[in-house]
């Protein structure tokens, strides 16, 4: 028997997981996967997708899935032995919630994976704006610092009040590491967190009112898109920095270009956009502005320990024990 | 009597305090001066400066320059009653100290006021080379996002081995601020320090030998002129990351340039160069490089208690108190 063949036979042994759309970080790292589990990938099927799924229905029990991938109601239905989902992102705003919930299929995320990596690009963006390191930068290799001199002044990060919207895991990371700077610290988030000293505000509008910087990392849903408005920026002020690691659509984008463009707010750092990759020629113009390609939970090592998790997560399915980053239901 | 001539003579009642070159710092804050002391300024006269410096030599009793100003001995010689010298910068090498040990003057910098930003930026730069911030900025704004896709990714900062040369103010708040991302820190300075526990190591080959990453803080003298040299810069390796907030001339610039086109060392955040302000085109055309034009320790913050800080030296000279910055005789 051929090598091929025999790959092909073993091959059919492995426990099946269905991905729908192709998931980026994997394209490195797909040999990790492929001698642990079969993939059915959907969107190489000539058949219709809902046709594919129903006809593979009875041996889909997990499902694989980037947070590019929408996982609604109506592909859900086409799967009723589905017990599992492992997403490569932190949120889950592309799953619908309320159908796992009904169905109780168990989901699993990135968990902690990102939180460093997280936190650590909040705090370069925020450095990035106050001190002006990219615009300097950007001075420096046109060669305008013989000839035009001293480069502006930038402004201190210590002293400086932080607002935290949503002191999850990231949002407590990026404080933990402010705090070194003699940042003061406060936040919102749905509720008061008992675990943390820092003043908590429950609304953001007033946070904004004391805050001189805004960092976003909150989930993305329903309640809260938009959540930064032109009200909150106006509230944040004409020194107020934002930045945002969370999701492009927290900020009302359209409000923020206005904001940045009419001096109403000071600067922004964003690693993230409403119509990603694309972004808008307005904010690639502006010079109080970092704008970055959606990296900030992106390094060697998180895709690393990344992979490490969600195989761990779909081996541990497979062998009926718990999931090892599960989300818990609120 | 008209105004000015009235200001005229009430100026002349003011201490005088001598200027042999202009001060960058001072050009927005000269208003803060002008009415507490009377300054001579040598570059303004037509006299060759040490024939200005004989004719006015009884009334100096203090001199205020910057770090871009030479302080050297044939000056010192014509000041016979020169017993103060303040500097706007933390670094002393602009100035002859053997000559000023010798004669008893003492000599006030800028004390700690640029240490916290300093340190910030140190950070700021780290973070950018790692993560690859700057260039991942200019990478949006080329619009290259949407045509190229995902950007390469950068690498983590916790975990890192950071080495510390010269664990002076500026080191020391540069390894508070990096203990709380979760790097490993470790110090070169010519005494171990009993106050940290950090490990010392007496020579800086051996500590780039052990670290992922170098950030040098330390001043520009005679002994640490090019201590990061080519042996040091291949001991740091291929993925070694250089961030220097010192003086351009504590790295021998040329050797750096060599290893950051060879790939030899990984990248560098540099905000001070040899011949300032004047950067190698080689330089400004690489992309694992952020260059900065030496602002560091310069924010709207720093400029304004700097300013108190060298007015309250002038102030305690005149009034025969302690300096209040005074730089203590190793």
């Amino acid at each position: 028997m051929a090598d091929k063949e025999r790959e092909g036979e073993e091959n059919q042994q492995l426990p099946v997981v269905l991905q729908l759309l192709p998931i980026r970080v994997m394209e490195t790292a797909g040999d990790r996967y492929s001698n642990k589990f079969r993939f059915l990938k959907a969107w190489e099927s000539s058949m219709p997708t809902e046709l594919f799924l129903t006809t593979h229905a009875q041996s889909i029990k997990a499902l694989f899935c980037s947070g590019y991938t929408p996982v609604p109601a109506n592909i859900l239905r086409c799967l009723p032995s589905l017990q599992c989902i492992v997403t490569t992102s932190a949120g889950l705003n592309h799953i619908d919630l309320a159908e796992c919930r009904r169905r109780g299929i168990a989901i699993a995320n990135s968990g902690d994976c990102f939180s460093d990596d997280a936190a650590d690009y909040s705090v370069g963006l925020l450095l990035d704006v106050l001190r002006r390191i990219s615009p300097a930068d950007r001075y420096v290799r046109q060669g305008l610092w013989p000839t035009k001199g001293n480069f502006p002044l930038g402004s201190r990060l210590g002293g400086k009040r932080v607002g935290i919207v949503g002191l999850g895991r990231i949002g407590y990371e990026v404080a933990k590491r402010l705090v070194a700077f003699g940042c003061n610290i406060s936040y919102y988030s749905r509720k008061m967190k008992s675990s943390v000293a820092f003043p908590y505000y429950s609304d953001v509008h007033d946070l904004a009112v004391n805050s001189d910087v805004l960092v976003i990392c909150c989930a993305w849903t329903k309640e809260t898109h938009h959540i930064i408005n032109r009200d909150v920026l106006l509230a944040l002020g004409e020194k107020g920095v934002i930045i945002n690691v969370g999701r492009g659509s927290l900020i009302d984008e359209k409000e923020l270009i206005q904001c940045l463009m009419q001096g109403e707010i000071g600067g922004a750092g964003l690693d993230v956009f409403e119509n990603e990759p694309n972004v808008p020629k307005e904010l690639r113009a502006l010079d109080n502005v970092v704008l970055s390609p959606h990296r900030a939970v992106h390094t060697q090592e998180s895709n690393s320990s990344l992979h490490d998790l969600l195989i761990a997560n779909l081996e541990a399915f497979f062998s009926n024990k718990p999931l090892v980053s599960e989300v818990e239901d609120e």
